[in-house]
């Protein structure tokens, strides 16, 4: 084939992968989706991006970019058209400790950018389970989120400046390191989190903040969700909005976690419906000062707002991390999460958002709900609960499609009515074209179609994602 | 005229000013540009604004939209055309203070929102001089910086959602309240800083955040730029990152306000070369419960850093205010930045960014290159320091307009060298057309063009702004 061969002569015969060597690329974390691509192909620069662009445009061949392959959502499903691995772009180009910046291309792996901040008393605050793979182009093109949001933002706030390769090849540099710059419309938030179907992320500035000098991290249960807003309002008050994660385990997770990892010890006596992780960090000096009892402030601050809540009745066990080893435990009964929530079938797994204080309603209304549905019905629900954002998966008890849909068609009922989102973290890809569909603004969908027109009319851009 | 005519029938004869009543609308702040409206439309509601559009649509009339006249680039100048005020859509619609959002209409006054926000002891925290006029709907479409972007983010980060009337008239609902949604293109932030070229803001949704209990303040005055950053960086530390200003006047500042306001009690008993202003805000309680010698903690954290700055001989003077007279007295001597920088003439004034380490290099350069040019020069350079935004100002020995532009270019030659914006938080408008056109990545031009073209082909919205 003519265009292979082109590639070939650009990039090298080695970094051109077809047959078997392609193969492995046609699979992602989530064994749901598997592809047979036409070709692999392995730039090593945004000239190379550049010209595989110049090439796939001119040929009107359609090209799927990918990084760790850990999307959850098929969106790096490629069938019969060819993959731009961003792996070989894995160059942390500088960290400039003063200025708090990382300038990286976009094959670095997550970890390894959390590794290179922390030799500078950095660190970079995205944080979740697939980050040992997970690549900062994936980050920024789906926008991810993960258990930091709450006091970092998401990929988009870690985000200063962008390179990116258009779909006729055409290199953008908006790689700026600035705080302000209204210099034009703010076209990196446009590429961010669109999940490489308007353009090739190649090369991102992004944002450190100061390595916390110390964490206080606690598990805690609570009668209900209501008391646990409570304790997160309180935490926020008492710390200057020092709380990193708000993690929300039910009951049905703890018992799941009993069966599939009998070797964890609980952190209760007994199981409660409301269980919850939580931690705080100390960023300044005098949090992590011991005082005359010994106890450092900021894990002083936590107990006693912990104390306070125990003695009001609003919360009903709490056991504080006394050591790293513990504190990762916690950490570790949280990030299993995934594991375990898929350990179980058939299911209906979602990643929606509601506003804050419409977590608890949201579970109210669809619990109200899905009994019509399939009166055997079973749920889990492992959320980041100070984001207001739910893993909420459903085990229906039969593995019919159309009972599937009717029961996130549910779903999505009661979090549009409580004015939420049907995607929060994970980005659209393949899985949630219906819902997108039928649930988002149709404006809002036309003026995503012109703009998708605007920049890739030949629709060779990741095509098929996104976009219904 | 038909279209006038079919514009009353839509909202009202009183809503359609024209003659006199449209000539006041004929002017902004700056007193540099003046134009003669067409007609003046004062829509109440969306589906007014969508009228409108659709009439002006059909008619490939252009509509510049309008807040509080507070633009300082002529970005809505509007000579011969329709200008849309937003003036009467002025409704705070709802606070939600366990939320923290503020769901207001676009033309609503900043200083408004501030008042409804405290009465929640919550903040709305944008903050610059012209409060009290500009409006949400011109914050947003310029994204408006100030002075405290460096704790809470220019305008676009205090956005979760925007109602934004389009072109021809649809109306798109983007009134997300949450802090995870990543259902499909991030639109919301290409309306924000797009200075009404792509679409009529209507309404958004706000974050508040919780009122500083205390504030800290003080004027230091330091040896050199690179003392000041050791001083914000150790404030930073020490409180966790809790300043929220930190704002530069250099001593042709001090001495010209000696001469326009001599009321003034200057800040110490000489004029330096470098004076600051520093506010850190508390918002825990343990840093406004006073200690055993009855100093509360932030302000204890404030003094035991500038003493040891001051022991170390980096800081040369400081004085920490006392009272909220005293604190407002600091705080008055920084807004009197405009009227005082403009009070000179000839001037050629910027609003420029620079990485955040790169400003004392800037001063450095651009002192070395512009006696060439005006051997005769003078400067005043007001900043938002922590931000690396600089209103640098010169003033040149002849009002030669080739002269200006020659300074202006040199300006912007050191700016690009040191990876800065040529536009910082003011917006483009017309007075930055040129900078846009000589200094924009070439790609980054095609693509917002793309975009226009694509959201408003009829090129209706605020012509011949942002886009050279």
């Amino acid at each position: 084939m003519e265009l292979i061969e082109a590639l070939r002569a650009e990039l090298g015969e080695a970094q051109v992968l077809t047959g078997a060597d392609a193969a492995r690329y046609g699979r992602d974390v989530t064994g749901k989706y598997s592809w047979n691509p036409l070709a692999v192909l392995r730039p090593a620069t945004a000239g190379e991006v550049s010209a595989v662009m110049q090439l796939a445009h001119a040929a009107g061949m359609p090209v799927v970019p990918v990084g760790g392959h850990t999307g959850l959502n098929g969106g790096t499903s490629a069938e019969g058209v060819l993959m731009l691995s961003l792996e070989r772009m894995n160059r942390i180009r500088e960290i400039r400790p003063e200025a708090r910046v990382a300038i990286v291309e976009s094959g670095v792996v997550l970890a390894k950018l959390h590794e290179a901040a922390e030799q500078h008393g950095l660190a970079f605050p995205l944080f979740f389970g697939a980050r040992g793979s997970a690549m900062i182009g994936g980050n920024l093109s789906t926008n991810a989120g993960g258990s930091n949001v709450l006091r970092y933002g998401n990929t988009r706030a870690l985000c200063l400046g962008l390179e990116v390769v258009l779909a006729d090849g055409r290199v953008m540099d908006l790689m700026s390191e600035l705080h302000k710059d209204n210099s034009g419309y703010d076209l990196k938030d446009l590429f961010i989190g669109a999940e490489g179907t308007l353009g090739v992320i190649t090369a991102a500035v992004l944002k450190l903040v100061p390595k916390p000098r110390a964490y206080a991290t606690a598990m805690v249960a609570a009668p209900s969700l209501s008391e646990a807003l409570v304790l997160l309002n309180r935490l926020q008050e008492a710390t200057g909005g020092a709380v990193e994660a708000f993690e929300f385990m039910p009951r049905s997770y703890m018992e799941r976690m009993a069966i599939c990892h009998p070797e964890l010890r609980p952190p209760f006596g007994q199981t409660y419906d409301v269980t919850l992780m939580v931690e705080v960090g100390a960023t300044a000096p005098r949090d992590v000062t011991p005082g005359p009892d010994g106890t450092v402030p900021i894990a002083a601050l936590l107990e006693e707002t912990l104390a306070g809540m125990l003695e009001e009745e609003m919360i009903l066990d709490a056991v504080v991390a006394s050591s790293e080893a513990q504190r990762n435990e916690m950490w570790h009964r949280r990030e299993l999460a995934a594991e375990i929530t898929l350990s179980r079938h058939p299911l209906v797994d979602t990643d929606i958002a509601v506003p804050l204080d419409q977590v608890a309603t949201f579970i109210e209304r669809i619990h109200a709900r899905l009994p019509a549905l399939d009166p055997g019905f079973e749920t889990m629900n492992v959320a980041h609960l100070g984001d207001g954002n739910m893993h909420f998966t459903v085990y229906p008890t039969s593995d019919d499609p159309v009972l599937a849909d009717r029961i996130r068609e549910a779903i999505e009922d009661v979090v549009l009515e409580l004015r939420g989102s049907f995607s929060a973290e994970h980005g659209v890809g393949l899985s949630k074209l219906p819902s997108m569909r039928r649930r988002k603004d149709p404006v809002a969908l036309e003026v995503m179609r012109a703009v998708k027109t605007a920049l890739d009319p030949k629709g060779i851009l990741n095509p098929g994602k996104v976009l219904p």
